[in-house]
């Protein structure tokens, strides 16, 4: 494999070129990709010609290098999750037509909430901003309502990485078993105000046949909204249609008896 | 750069390791990649061990291979569509909702139509399964209405790499010259029974400021629903609000005066 001085791979600079596009900053000068990606200007150049070449970036008449639509193409027509926002999408429409508010699917993925599909509170339309955003685990029903309904190993894995939690006192990693065995009982998670003052979180997991998530649901709601008891049960069928549609047999219950 | 024996360059590879896969095709096994992508075997398998250690492919527990997660991440992130996808979502859905048809947005690609969004007949749900797909110009009223705003280098291109219209008689290259012109004073293509039998296509161009298009709106419906003449305000009036919202400010009457 065709490795730079610094010992990195042509795969490892292909990579961080990708990765130094984002929604901030979709197109790049090759500069700046440059001094993004920490790829020598030159080796940026010549790998930026190749790339476009094969459409994975494109140059824009000004110069400037963003994402190729072939790209785009590839990664569309076999989304890796694609199942999963497929079978969820009528399931979130529902859920935002009765609840009216944000509501979001997402998956554990590095440590991280990554935000699946997100409709507005407004209408049904889903918001592509925000897709592919991540969260925090810990700050988050919805990285909760995964976390409590995950393998022993994915929840010493969790704490593992992050030393937030670990390194506070005793009572609170006390606390923080017993708020994973709470929302397991409960079936849902419910944090008020932790991403945003006034509103509260409040999710489900998609379950596989072994009662692990495989996803969560959840809602973004105002703290002082009336009713948001109402809330959980619609999120706990809607989160039993989505797993079905991914051809999980949900546990009988599951919410209520795990 | 890294070039194997048969020449081709570490990325060639790569892409076509990414291309192998499709919406038929979303899991592969390793030997299964190697004889769709022409690579061998060897090759294929270090290849992917090295991209499934950066997530751009994931190994399923039956040893299978897909897209990676991560790769949708960075894509679905920056998006180079996502510009045109977000401006043209509430239009696509406004007309849905009053056409009550398959209403898609498209763009030119590489001599071909390319579905960026495509809302189903029955509800405004994005049909994620069509997305991405693509269409051939000359038979879709998708196609016409791009390529009827396009410069006359880009329609010369297309006959270029067009046979079927080229190689017919002078009449019928008369008829395609006559077909475009007719498109561009309407402001709109129709095409009865191209693509399936029974429906109608009407497409109009997205327009730029300079009156070419960007992308095309497109509604299919049964050939034979009443007013169906109804349909091209409604589509001309959501292109020049998608045009406006990528911050094209589309010519004054362009449909009709162009």
């Amino acid at each position: 494999m065709a490795n730079s001085p610094s010992g990195d791979s042509m795969l490892d600079r292909v990579v961080r070129i990708l990765e130094s596009f984002d929604d901030t900053q979709p197109r790049l000068t090759v500069g700046a990709l440059s001094r993004r990606s920490g790829i020598p200007q030159a080796t940026t150049y010549r790998l930026v010609g190749e790339l476009v070449q094969h459409g994975l970036l494109t140059r824009e008449t000004d110069g400037r290098i963003r994402l190729g639509l072939r790209l785009w193409e590839l990664v569309a027509r076999s989304a890796p999750a694609r199942d999963l926002r497929e079978a969820a999408l009528p399931f979130l429409q529902d859920v935002q037509s009765v609840v009216h508010q944000h509501t979001q699917l997402a998956v554990l993925q590095d440590g991280e909430v990554l935000v699946l599909e997100r409709l507005s509170a407004s209408d049904s339309v889903v918001n592509q901003a925000s897709v592919a955003r991540r969260l925090p685990v810990h700050d988050t029903s919805l990285g909760m309502a995964m976390l409590a309904f995950s393998p022993p190993e994915v929840q010493d894995s969790y704490r593992h990485r992050f030393p937030r939690v670990d390194e506070r006192s005793a009572a609170t990693r006390r606390d923080f078993r017993r708020t994973l065995a709470e929302i397991r009982r409960r079936g849902h998670a419910r944090f008020d105000g932790m991403l945003d003052e006034g509103t509260t979180g409040i999710s489900v997991p998609v379950l596989t046949r072994a009662g692990y998530a495989l996803a969560a649901l959840g809602v973004v709601v105002p703290t002082s909204a009336v009713r948001q008891h109402a809330v959980v049960p619609v999120l706990m069928a809607a989160a039993r249609g989505i797993a079905r549609g991914v051809g999980e047999r949900p546990p009988d219950g599951a919410s209520f008896s795990h």
